[in-house]
């Protein structure tokens, strides 16, 4: 199985042409190349765990954005866990684990630059790219540094089940809110009610999702964090009490293009109405707008995923061969957790 | 002239119907009643300045806003300057002058709550509805508590011959902003550029403006003041530099319906993927939000305005019975500056 064995070539996954609307395998090529050798400096790093991500989907537009997109031919970018394979930097040892942003390939060069160590023994290794990583730096700054929910306030999130929603509820919870989740199928709202102990979830396919939601949120919401848009949207905004804030962290339902969530008519004016009548906040946020924070995110998300307080769930995908199919699936909202793919073995 | 003299009667301009899109002389009916007669702690207020205000047509609605709507049969509501004609309360005496929310009516009965008294000898009263009054201190808590420009960077703000738009500019060019107004017609534009020292004005009416907006903000936007809605915003969005900021005060163009500024596509997912693209904030506020504030305002404002680094303009309709026409002429853009209704004389 390619996932279980170190390659001895570096294949590398490349951007091969732009999709309109959602992407399919054919946007993307397996490459073979040599192993890369190093110079004085340099380390070596052989990648185990890359992250899918919905950003990803931007990064394969060329429309502007916060960052560039990746260009025709170069590799997917990607966060990584990888393992020093060779060393010529005095700061990395041979079997160091690392934080990386390696892309979609099974060996990459680095300088040192940026690479964060990892400790096997504190925490799984997947956890870095997962809830004691982006994803979970993303839930915790934009809850905790946008929303800002008081003790009994209601915050409602989407993608509940995932790596960014699964977060946000649990740690809306922690600080004393009452969280209502919105997940999609029978599977996922029992594992966002059951296992990660929101106080209400409900199912985005029911067709009286928007009536449902207004039950379980009776005195209204008070913090929606979007990381999904389309739908969910309609249905929530009526019930944002005044003074609501929105963190706006993603937007995944929308990333294939705007038409396949626009409505039959302008929402914009209302929206701007009621941004005006409620005292609205809506702001749009990356996690690395709130980077000063990340060491207090590493202390306190450490402590809680220590004590069991905050739960995740990861999904796995076998070779890095598969990342593409990862990818297009978690675009359609068929992953259940945080997605990840096995590239190699976490073993020296 | 009836400005100029006392009504024997209480004048009083009640709201007979609820207008759908824009209100009409018919909405309103002026009534008479006696002067009313006062009990013990209360006073006998006669108005000398009615307020108009944009917010006013959201009142004559019954959608659910902030505020509750005027009811049918009821006095419209509205501040005023007033001064005290009898006085059964210790506070105040015949002849202080007063900033009350008497309505549209020439004599209003209190009992001292919410009064604030006003000095002629500082500022001229009208100031207390205006500069130095609630669209004042929107322009001042928006621009400095949501807005927060900082030296060098772009401020746009549209209605800038107006009384919150006017404010808005020359505080943010006491801040070190660079301001560029948008009005509407060649008079207001050149009150706007060569009295208020804007650094650059925008006639919105121009074909081109667009063009003219773009080229006028060469380094982006940075805080785009929101107080008209509709069209002016399709120019301002795309504009809009990373982080930039959006204090949302008021729409004016779409208070009489939202249809009339509906774009013929759903524009909210483009909104919202550029919220998240560029980390926008847009947040919306009423002046009462940053009351707090208020103290700050009046010291630092009436330092501005005492030493003429803040300018204003006034506009007058002389009579009670003109401020129908005042408030629609005001919905359509007619008006110059702050507009108010003279309805008796200051003098005791």
């Amino acid at each position: 199985m390619s996932a279980q064995t170190h390659s001895q070539t570096n294949q590398r996954i490349i951007l091969t042409s732009r999709p309109e609307g959602a992407p399919t395998a054919a946007d993307f090529r397996l490459v073979e190349a040599p192993v890369p050798e190093i110079s004085p400096g340099e380390v070596l790093l052989r990648t185990i765990y890359l992250s899918l991500d919905p950003y990803m989907r931007g990064r394969m537009s060329a429309a502007k954005s916060y960052a560039p997109p990746v260009e025709l031919g170069e590799v997917m970018e990607g966060g990584t866990v990888s393992i020093v394979e060779k060393s010529r930097n005095h700061d990395f040892r041979v079997g160091d684990y690392v934080l990386s942003h390696s892309g979609w390939q099974s060996y990459a060069v680095s300088d040192g630059t940026g690479l964060r160590r990892l400790d096997p023994a504190h925490y799984p290794l997947s956890t870095a790219l997962g809830v004691l990583g982006m994803p979970g730096f993303a839930a915790y700054a934009g809850l905790l540094h946008i929303g800002k929910p008081e003790p009994g306030e209601t915050v409602v999130v989407a993608a509940a089940s995932g790596p960014v929603g699964s977060a946000v509820g649990q740690i809306a919870r922690l600080k004393g809110a009452r969280v209502v989740g919105i997940a999609g199928g029978a599977a996922k709202c029992a594992y966002v009610k059951d296992e990660l102990g929101f106080d209400a979830v409900i199912d985005h396919q029911a067709p009286d999702f928007a009536q449902q939601l207004k039950y379980a949120c009776p005195g209204g919401i008070d913090v929606y964090f979007e990381n999904v848009g389309g739908k969910v949207w309609d249905g929530v905004f009526p019930l944002l009490n005044r003074f609501a804030r929105v963190p706006v962290c993603g937007l995944i339902a929308q990333y294939n293009g705007l038409e396949e969530v626009a409505a039959d008519h302008d929402r914009l004016p209302g929206i701007m109405s009621a941004i005006l009548r409620k005292s609205l906040t809506v702001r749009g946020f990356i996690q690395r707008d709130f980077s000063a924070h990340y060491p207090a995110f590493l202390k306190e998300m450490g402590e809680w995923v220590g004590r069991g307080e905050v739960r995740y769930r990861e999904d796995f995908v076998d070779g890095l061969e598969n990342a593409p199919a990862g990818l297009i699936g978690m675009l359609a909202g068929r992953n259940f957790g945080k997605l990840l793919v096995r590239v190699s073995d976490e073993a020296y």
